[in-house]
């Protein structure tokens, strides 16, 4: 495998690190991800020192977790650049990187980094956010990084605009077009369908399904779009509830109908929206879990929108551009700076 | 006061029995509450047995909460009809009252009581629910007593529509018409709220405010039918932080602004539905909790709703229409039938 030839070279240790779990990635000369790690170690759920003390300094945590994570990489790279998104660039991370406004180019957040000094190591550098005005504001961070991803591996038309679905938690819709990001919007469907289900009567009568129950989550979203539309979200939530007693949804396909409640509204509202704005982007892509694209997919069907791709594994490409643009690694590297130790498999 | 006059005799003891709390009204001759008891034993928190024993029958903990609250006014008064509504009637409760379909009139209800048996003493009635069937079927449970207490309050034409909100954990809006309840909207804005507040990331940067914040809460309303409402409930809700993040509200405005939002999404649906039916009944009132009619008042107003009636202490008023109903009391008793012992204020 490409992971262990001796003349693949590290270029560039990215993280993607996030609120609840910390990845990296070992990339090599083309932006080809040589390995990669996973640990809960988000910026609230840091590893705490072995000795129970308390930090000497407020980034020892995060110096902590990068060694562990990572500290093999480091020792056979000195000097190699680190580059990091996500919320370890908010308040509450490493270091606070502010918001950028958009639009936004990959030149702008490439020259945008905020940099952590590092004793006795190379800094980490870290991509700052991305801000969007308005009556409404609207905030990313990691997200930015992963639509750059994105757009890298399409083949596009310089200024062809391009729709990016980044489902989840809080849910991104990215307008991008030649290369910037030029408007998004965020909808709390992960969150708020966690916070519903944990805590509200919906979940009360939910069982867990043992495989996604498709018809289910069609059935919400045809209640997002149905005859009964106008009453909308707050309305029909109770459906979930109703329909139960009523003996027309079983427990074990309550989520997945609220899933589709959920879902529905928000590509219902992402709908309208386009209708209100300039014309709708032919060029869709949807980049996340798998199996939440593929439903992301069917409610996008269900509103007449165009087929998406589908992307995966975005974030260490979106870092190879930035680190690109940064100037922290170039295009087409030789082999003739490979370092050897870098190609053996690593602790 | 006319609670100790030695002639108001007792003709029923009306019972709002509801998941979270237990309410006992002692009514007079004209349905006039002579006297009101309140204690924290919705069916869902009954009072354990002093013993610390297991329960010997089902309705055990029903019998004894009952006792507990209202022994005395039993005691003084044995035969005297007892009447309860609310969540008592559900399957979780004392005894399963079945729902009744909708359009139910007032008879309807007093015919549909269920009768549950106390061994030494009165059977307790209880009111049955409403089941209103279709693609997105309503339940309720409790409300169709309150409604019936407005509408006994009003002096309506026999067949003028009258729209009837009871704002709350889920909110409930009736068409009622002629004595009738013909149809009913459920929104569950009161349990999302606690949901998103108490268990998303929107409560993280919340501070409770000294007073209620109507400037904030309008705010919402404003963002729930402005430029960007489009967008949905889904995306609004997440401005509820980035305001936060760019300074434009304070901590201590977000949760009234979060309710604004919320309340303009349940009146913007309201309203739609509205003019999809029939045409929007001129008379409305709202039943509730003081200020939070005052702010769905304001929220109807946003949307160009008639100036709502407010009713307050509306379920006493219902039970006693629906025991009439039922035949269990009679309009305008005499006092000749007066059992001095109720007069006395009770221990």
């Amino acid at each position: 495998m490409a992971e262990h030839s001796e003349c693949m070279a590290t270029r560039l240790i990215a993280l993607d690190w996030g609120t609840s779990a910390l990845r990296a990635f070992r990339l090599g000369g083309s932006g080809e991800v040589l390995e990669t790690r996973h640990r809960p170690w988000g910026i609230l759920s840091l590893p705490p020192a072995a000795d129970g003390m308390a930090d000497p300094a407020p980034g020892a945590a995060f110096e902590r977790a990068l060694q562990r994570i990572c500290g093999d990489w480091l020792a056979a790279n000195p000097g190699l650049p680190l580059l990091a998104c996500g919320m370890v660039g908010s308040a509450q991370g490493w270091r606070e990187a502010a918001y950028l406004p958009t639009p936004a180019s990959l030149d702008a957040l490439g020259h945008g980094l905020v940099q952590v000094a590092r004793p006795g190591g190379a800094p980490l550098h870290i991509v700052p956010g991305l801000l969007q005005q308005g009556m409404l504001p609207n905030v990313m961070r990691g997200e930015e990084t992963q639509v750059l991803g994105v757009l890298a591996g399409l083949a596009l038309p310089a200024d062809a605009p391009v729709l990016i679905g980044l489902p989840g938690t809080h849910s991104k819709w990215v307008l991008a077009r030649g290369g910037r990001i030029e408007q998004f919007h965020t909808f709390m469907t992960g969150e708020v369908f966690a916070a519903l289900r944990g805590h509200t009567i919906l979940g009360k009568t939910m069982q867990t399904a043992a495989v996604p129950d498709d018809i289910a989550f069609a059935r919400g979203l045809d209640v997002a779009r149905g005859s009964d539309a106008a009453l909308g979200l707050l309305s029909h939530l109770f459906s979930t509830r109703t329909l139960g007693l009523t003996g027309a949804l079983a427990p074990a396909a309550q989520a997945d109908y609220l899933s589709g409640l959920l879902i529905g509204h928000e590509v219902a509202g992402l709908a309208r929206a386009q209708q209100q704005g300039a014309a709708t982007p032919q060029r869709l892509v949807l980049c996340g879990e798998p199996d939440l694209c593929r439903r992301y997919a069917m409610a996008l069907q269900a509103y007449g929108f165009a087929t998406p791709a589908i992307a995966t594994q975005a974030t260490a490409p979106g870092l190879w551009q930035i680190a690109l643009a940064a100037g922290l690694v170039s295009a087409g590297a030789t082999l003739s700076s490979v370092n050897p130790a870098t190609g053996s498999p690593t602790a």
